[in-house]
């Protein structure tokens, strides 16, 4: 294997390499990477300083993992078949008691069963995201990181989480790696006050923002009972809706918000597995929000909700789930889905990535076409295979920004 | 690794063995089998012809997929997002182009998989099980395999489908891997008479029997139409429902219809990733069946449906089903989900397995503990993680019988 998170290039031998290009083609190529980019794809005669050459590799585009928190990877298994007011109650007794080291020890936990299972760039929220930052770093990952902001009397944190939010922005604007952001936490943790100061900070230094809305019924009509409107009447009307927010989850929702996120330029989250194990009910109404045009990307949640961080998985939870909402097994197809993890999520985050194609950045899986659950191996096939067959396990090798990250069961160190 | 498929003494050192025995203890100890048994647990210091000493391991009892149709693995991915009747259309229409030598290769692909992510017995229905029963011979496969049986004018089968599935009983009864069952197809293919003739036989050589039931609504609403009755009421008035009977799907049922399965002793197999992928529709009412003590398994569903043969995978998918259909995630629990594809299973096929616990059969998986999936490892989370994390790529072994059938990228030869 090639030195981990060490800057080299890298060819790709003979592999079926799902390009995400504007035509969706599958061709069996070679990849060439240099510096942090895919450089040329075709038949390719050339030295590089390290060589993929197995048999049965197929090449993707790194998947994207828009919604998680990550320094919560330990608690995996802490919080199970309960509902989401149970598990924010135990969750945060249990995080109150936690250090920044134990942030630390779960975002390198969490990061490293990303990188194992081929997702190359994650948005974050949660509070001190810096520490999250230094792991991501050092691990060779791509973060866009969300520092969490809930209401002044109500957080946990050490000063002020909207100036700590400002604090942290500023001190990661200009890292390659890590993109900071603002993470109000939602409509029943922050005020409209808190709200719109959030959005002033992301407008102030052109940062996207990210936030839970809509997640259960409860909070839909306690937000109702109190204000008169739905979250995302509220959020509409107050002007907090913008192409910079990221909204998470949504799964209740009317028509008419559907409208006022899609004349907004909002991008959506889709979190399937994490709603269905919470037992939130219904279902995020994923053919209307695709109908208006509206963005959306898939997340994990937490490895407390999820239980894992494979974003494999979470294309076969969201392709079934709506199939089975409908009852309709057409209502999702596996390009669809395949899109929301690639393609649209980069074009959501602003990354020139999701795609296999030149001059992109080198965010590139490399998933082992030889175990049993991808035979046949079969061109007309693989889209199918990768979301409805296919697991995170399946990843043999993960690069990120040009540097290999994760090979056959090493990765960088930490 | 040790020489796959030929009978030896084998220990494993110093796992955490989940034993699924009535206190459901999950202990950290050596496993030791002999022969085809496991016959010692606890600290255990004797030479063995094969030692699996790697640092954490997790053992489990091999899980138990009670429905499949192994032959079509080889068509993954070929008829994905078309509800059934397409889906059988489609399906039919190939499958009457195949030969016997592509149900081989399909049959192969199939148990490889299996053994691959932890699965020790499957039930099969499919025309030409003496082809399957083969292949699981030897790969050493513990098979229950149901030969279809459908209206003697609708069969692409040589022969009359009730008597080749009675020469294929007669022939297999005395196999110790195999055993033979009749599987009529449905309500819809087969008449009164052959579902009548197919219990005679079941009776005389004193073998279960497995079919589809209730799959669909369209199933539902069209037999109540020609005949007056649902699916179950027809089968329960016509004398079919009985303790040899594992009636598969049941994805739309009336709670009196519940009673007559439970009265009859009828054991039940849920396929919710099949279910969920063909858009049915509603959901198997497990709450209800478990309630009336009705035994519920899980299935893969062939890897057409699913689309591929992880029990792993099913389990969680089991799990979020209910959660998110009965907005209750307190309505299945990791426990519960974890015995339906082990104890439960294993009761109603009268096997002597699915526990770790000593003179049961050597039925046994070694998990990978390792990966990131399942860290951190704890043995308060084993459960929560084999059931909502981790998946059938985290298998390092699997013995069927005692002997070693799968270890670390190594199968029988076939």
């Amino acid at each position: 294997m090639g030195v981990m998170g060490v800057p080299m290039s890298v060819l790709i031998k003979d592999a079926w390499v799902v390009t995400q290009n504007t035509r969706r083609e599958i061709i069996k190529a070679d990849v060439y990477i240099e510096d942090n980019l895919i450089t040329e794809i075709g038949k390719i005669n050339v030295e590089a300083d390290y060589v993929f050459k197995e048999k049965n590799m197929i090449v993707i585009p790194g998947l994207i993992n828009t919604h998680t928190h990550i320094p919560m990877t330990d608690l995996r298994g802490l919080a199970d078949d309960v509902d989401l007011e149970k598990f924010l109650e135990k969750m945060w007794k249990l995080e109150g008691q936690r250090s920044r080291d134990d942030f630390r020890i779960g975002a390198e936990m969490g990061i490293k069963e990303m990188l194992r299972t081929g997702t190359t760039t994650f948005v974050d929220m949660y509070s001190d995201e810096d520490v999250v930052a230094e792991v991501a770093k050092k691990m060779g990952m791509r973060a866009f990181l969300g520092w969490a902001v809930v209401d002044e009397d109500i957080t946990t944190q050490e000063g002020n989480p909207l100036s700590n939010a400002e604090k942290f922005i500023t001190a990661y604007q200009n890292e390659d790696l890590i993109t900071p952001l603002i993470a109000p936490h939602g409509v029943y943790t922050c005020s409209e006050e808190t709200l719109l100061k959030a959005k002033e900070i992301a407008e102030r230094y052109d940062t996207l923002m990210t936030m839970h809305v809509s997640e259960t019924r409860k909070e839909v009509y306690e937000h109702r009972r109190k204000t008169g409107k739905r979250p995302v009447e509220f959020l509409n009307d107050i002007g907090f809706l913008s192409f910079r927010l990221i909204a998470v989850h949504l799964v209740w929702l009317t028509l008419n918000e559907i409208r006022m996120l899609a004349k907004n330029g909002v991008k959506v989250s889709h979190n399937p597995t994490s709603n269905m194990k919470l037992g939130n009910g219904g279902s995020m109404p994923l053919p209307e929000l695709v109908k208006e045009n509206v963005p959306v990307t898939l997340g994990t949640d937490s490895a407390v909700t999820n239980n894992n961080l494979d974003m494999f998985e979470v294309m076969k939870f969201a392709a079934l789930l709506h199939k089975n909402e409908r009852w309709d097994a057409s209502i999702t197809t596996a390009q669809q889905i395949f899109d929301m993890a690639t393609v649209v999520a980069a074009d959501a985050l602003g990354l020139k990535a999701g795609r296999i194609v030149e001059n992109h950045l080198a965010d590139v899986v490399i998933v082992n076409g030889a175990e049993p659950n991808a035979q046949p191996l079969r061109k007309d096939t693989i889209i199918s295979n990768l979301v409805y067959s296919l697991n995170g396990l399946n990843v043999m090798a993960t690069i990120v920004n040009g540097r290999i990250v994760y090979d056959m069961g090493n990765y960088p160190e930490t």
